[in-house]
């Protein structure tokens, strides 16, 4: 045959932008490797602009972004890294998504809205993006709006873990704070090897609706400990209030516990004068100095992460790691 | 300026394929025509074959299919009858879906499936769809999954005014059978005057996971006529259970209403059999008459598929046909 | 250079539907593997549930299916089987094709027609398909149709390499049924070593339109055995017509050939009923028992794929396998 | 509603290249304008240059050209001519094709080989074509090589009607010189009134193959015109060989009858010395005038394409146009 | 016929986001009617949500929004009002770019950098863009990387109109800033009748590389009134320089003049405090009161843009607005 | 895990059409390989067929041809040879153009223009090419035509060392024959340690417009050895009136410099004939022997495609070779 015969090796390469970069740092750090160098700027005018430093020819990119504010800034930046990625002969780009910017709006909920989740999607698509990865997605449908793989990780072993350990003495019950998101709650209980569910439901959406009177618990909390977990805490009014209700019906303490921190103001203030003894939360968003709180507790989903990207670089089984819902 | 110029008119034209055709003659008649007379017959192995028997260049056409047994039948059929428009020069082609077949597989569960809802929007669009329009989808995130418009018709306004007619001297509770729906429930509710709203929930699901004691009743039941609504009824076991746990909680009586009749064995006999008084579904899928029994209200979408074929071959708005949710 | 380099393997993994299983076991066995475990079953309502039961990730995917009754639910199965891959991070999916549905429609006979054979191929393409592999293609043009490779394997070797070693001693000449497939006579004419050809018209397509009066053959036939061959036999009418007809032209024996045996009613009864004393076919789709008569010889296809998976899977030279027309 | 409504007008606008102009120009005049005046020239080193002197911003456009030598300029400058309209805002870009250049390469017939006729049509859609017209392609197959509509227009009436007014008086039989090629031929003979169908076969085609004795006429020709036809005459080695063979056996004269004169040398000597009487062909290729010759008869397509564009410019239905093949 | 038939009327709808709102409502204004009511706001985190309060359905719609900062904000709320538009049946989107964001990222200028100019044509693409119109692109080039129409609009005529009436009596020199630019400059000395032209290169471009010694004028500015042209203007360094140097080389005095008025800081500072006598600029970017400064003209490109739209709208040919540059 | 596994290896091909052969050659040479055997050849129409006599399944393909004269053909060669390598199961495809044809239509000067350069990249993409390799672009802005990564190679330090070397002992001036293309004068003077530079213009350019009274030269050339230097050089008009207006200028001499020969008539007799002492190109275009004259020097691009294309093969870091501008 005419022509050259070569031996393939492969090569991962993580890069991260400007926005959560302490986190992919650390995932670079539990990967092995380092984050590529890369110049990031803005222009005078605030366009954006990156280079790579290193050769990244044939590389099996990775590249770590959160979508925290300035959330349409890091969206773009990240479309950017992908782009160069792309027209600089990388061989594979998996874009990894800590938390996935747009996944409330996931529907039109009323005629001539966007689907913003979907066209993030498509974006990423259209810049280069091979495949994504991202943790604990709003609603798992958004799986369906790329057109390719996405790799779906879970915090909540990690959540779950630290609060199996921490509570280990407690009788505890798992409290959802609305009735449409009982299914996070679930698989919390399982987790913590069957605890009782619990939910909140305003009073008028199942007796009287229109005539909002309360927050009502379903479920047995008296005396017991409430974990009220969500996937992501914005502005904490709706989690905050829950564990009130949890407290006027006889709770005997309250734990808040949340994948994403959002944490829009006013947040941080409403946990921290809340009566939650605890809010613990996963660093899939940078969080500012000035947003922590005494009762703040942080967890790292790096590991998990990290994980993931050597099981995908080395084609290995990754399901293990998504609890079985990737 | 050198060429020919003249006025342009449009011309809307109807479809229909084998599966459902009852529903799309009515759908063509309200919409004031007929179906386009179309040969459409299997070869000896199975392979459909479709033929216009009319000019169909430069018409705006809307093919109806609904997607029941055999579903996958149905579904090559109209993506083959898509692709004899496109080819056909028709102007602007929508699939008209009353029921969209695959709806519940809207994500991976676990590692290693399909999103078939995805898939079949995929298929639709490479047939050649410009748009969807479907009745009630199983999860709004399903409109993302479309590269395009998608109309989303609501039947509920049917089944509950039909409800509030026939019921008005009652007092009701919507009941959702599944905490994971209750937001069909809070619809019903608003149509219906501000009803209760009541659900069921399997005890494991609320203090005990992992021990399956009961189906339990939440909210005010006693003494009033339950509607238990949803979105599908397929084999029927989990909507008859939610009837048994509304009488055993003290109804008056119970009504069971939803869009789909899908009625795979054996839901027939099981909803013929069951508690409740009347089993109110509409037209979206054809029933064959086996599946008939004398407790079962069949209301007809048709009007609603009508006014909206209209609307958008018009282009006028049809957000108010929609119940603001498309 | 940031970052971590490994040496790269690739992993052939093979996958088969509920259609043609057979056949699909006897390639993995060639090839030296298993199929992959993969759960595959219907809903209540016919839609298909697929998951694979091993890890994909990175794998060179063959998903073996042959479009057998129920036709439109095995390319419905393949299609949801391939989109499963792609979600689950196969690196190369190739579809095998023993007999590629609707290759018949492969063009508009008329106005308003559909062009089928290239909807399934773009289906495939859409689902996630890199490649497909088939056997005998109805017309080579439809290679045409699917934007990228396409292996296109010939049985005529199987099957004239069984006929020259059983009928050795015998005066063969080779019929073709039909004029206009005179070229498939010609590869069997040449694999046996020069035999004499022949084909059948019907009178009428010769000298009289329009006044049909009879199958009339044209070549020498009188005293010899007729190998009358064919890509497929659906029906079986015209092939057991020229059977008769080469026997009532003088023929000492008649013997029928063709690759895909579809057999729809009645085919096994006329053959079986003919004057044909061997019927031989491969077995690019699945026979049921009660289709099997005495004088059917059905061939195995299995080595040909399974060594043109492997050529593909080593990137080794296959138009050899293909006899030139790859 | 905010906005400004206006009615609709469509603008018909007719395009030609540099090749087959005369036919271009004839096409324009019967559909009642003139071709828009375009300029077209080569830079120094071959590039071609487009640029239209009127507005065709919002037209549905018809770019013409035939693809005859020098064949890769005239479909590169057509390329151009699309492209130039699509970034010009033309609303709908139909490729008009007299004759549809590289379809005889419409499969692999060996391994490694292109594909170029679904290549050509790939290059089409890509450069902005919405839909192509093209007359006799050389299979049918090659309509689904294209992602959109194809109109398929017939010359066979043209020429058909031709030869029953001149031959009126003769008995004739239609003569097809490839065995592979009855089908035209068939259709010939339905046009005739239902004329005789005979055809030539190379001796070592039927009965002993690798022997290569003499054509062979298959059919009734003694006494007879016979009117020897194919889709287009290239060299002329074919279709000259099978005149004398009609004559060989006895035919009472010879007439010569193609849609595609491409007359590649030396097929205009090669006619012109042959034993027709006359070798009739349309125009869907420039005739240079050194290649005319006595007894050659050219009739137009001119008015076929100009009836057909009308009609898709109108949305009416043009199948019949299309003899009921496309 | 079946089917029914209407004749067909378009609608211009012109929607605006919220960065250069004020050009906008000025060109809906001139086009004869008004912005299209739409809610636009930010979620806590910063994500944009968008709404029509009218039907848009088959509109031909006009999206305008300047990129301005926060830049990518701007853009990423463009494309969610695009989505919008596509998912709500706008039969047709423009989008209407008066300054085109990172338009200056047009070529890798070394190895492993973004073309973001292209990437975001591709995102418009992808959102649902049919086509683009731009007011003075940075390169020409530009207009290749949207793949559909790109309207290019020339802001000159109204720069250069308006020097011309105010500086009539004055004998004027245009002045380039940067070698690489002088055909701005032929442009406008055009449009002055012919004023002579000068330019500024840096003298170690010109006679002794990396010996950076000082600005000099090219051409006969001594005496003059120097017009120094450009298309933007962002920090002003370089502008400001050029005005200095034309002094410094005897200058009767300076004028700057340049579409886009990005104004970074600390443009306003430096140009306020320049020799300039009079900066003169367009509307295409909106500026904010404190960077307004005495001696700034601001002209607006309303008309201009507003004559496009409608020329657009009603299929006219736009050649002409656009100085034969389009 | 069920299935094969195996090591990976790549091949590494390269392929030439039939135009600038010479120097494919050259580079397989270079590379350590041969061209892989090929037929092609025109059919007598024109039309070209391409086969590959060897299997190229799974290989690294780089499909050298330069676009010259003829240049349509040699461009829908390589476009048919690309669909040929697709079809064939080739890995990857880099398209290499030592000059890339169309690259000065490269935006649209007045309305209804094509942009030819961005169309001839689509083309290449829609044949089945991952990757473009090209030697000095016209405009760097080509890049971004090509949804790709695009190797952009500079022939600069070939011509600019050959200069160093030859004229070791000149006093050198670097002069750009047109102002607008002064930024290829810069990276003369900076690989020749800094000479000076200057540049010819056209009088009515830069003080009287629509007045030519003659070309003037801009920088110091008196006494010096010019080096006149362009990307390309087409008929040679200008840059011959440039070497002209530098000798009345009072240059020492003359040397005329750039990459691309295309030498279209007359330039080989404008050159001879020229007060240029020596001419040097390079071969990125063949250059037929009637176009050689004495006094021209052909330098080799086939060290720098070669290393290039093995960096590329071997995925190593290639921005070095592009002298930083890739």
């Amino acid at each position: 045959m005419t022509g050259i015969s070569k031996k393939t090796r492969k090569n991962l390469m993580l890069f991260s932008g400007r926005v959560g970069r302490e986190l992919a740092e650390e995932v670079a750090g539990l990967a092995g490797t380092g984050l590529v160098p890369t110049q990031i700027y803005d222009f005078a005018n605030g366009e954006i602009f990156v280079r790579y430093e290193e050769s990244v020819r044939g590389c099996d990119a990775f590249v770590i972004q959160s979508h925290a504010a300035p959330i349409n800034e890091a969206i773009m930046e990240q479309l950017i890294m992908v782009d160069a990625l792309k027209r600089a002969s990388a061989k594979r780009i998996s874009v990894v998504l800590p938390f996935y910017g747009y996944a409330r709006q996931d529907k039109k909920h009323r005629g001539r809205e966007p689907i913003s989740a979907r066209l993030v999607a498509d974006l990423f698509k259209t810049a280069g993006a091979d495949r994504l990865m991202a943790v604990d997605l709003h609603t798992d449908q958004i799986q369906g709006f790329f057109d390719g793989p996405v790799d779906h990780l879970m915090a909540l072993p990690v959540l779950s873990a630290y609060v199996a350990r921490e509570y280990a003495d407690q009788q505890l019950t798992v409290v959802s704070p609305d009735a449409g998101r009982i299914k996070v709650a679930e698989h919390w209980s399982r987790r913590l090897g069957g605890a009782p569910l619990a939910f909140i439901h305003k009073t008028r959406d199942i007796s009287r609706p229109n005539v909002s009177v309360a927050n009502r618990v379903v479920g047995d909390v008296a005396g017991r400990v409430c974990i009220v977990v969500d996937d992501m805490i914005d502005t904490g009014g709706t989690i905050v209030n829950a564990a009130e209700a949890c407290m006027a019906a006889g709770a005997a303490g309250v734990v808040i516990a949340a994948t994403h921190a959002i944490l829009s103001d006013p947040a941080a203030e409403r946990l921290a004068a809340s009566v939650a003894t605890e809010v613990i939360v996963t660093n899939t968003l940078p969080l500012e100095p000035e947003k922590h709180f005494e009762k703040l507790t942080v967890l790292s989903v790096a590991p998990l992460i990290a994980e993931a990207i050597r099981a995908v670089f080395e084609d290995g089984s990754v399901t293990s790691l998504f609890d079985g819902r990737a």
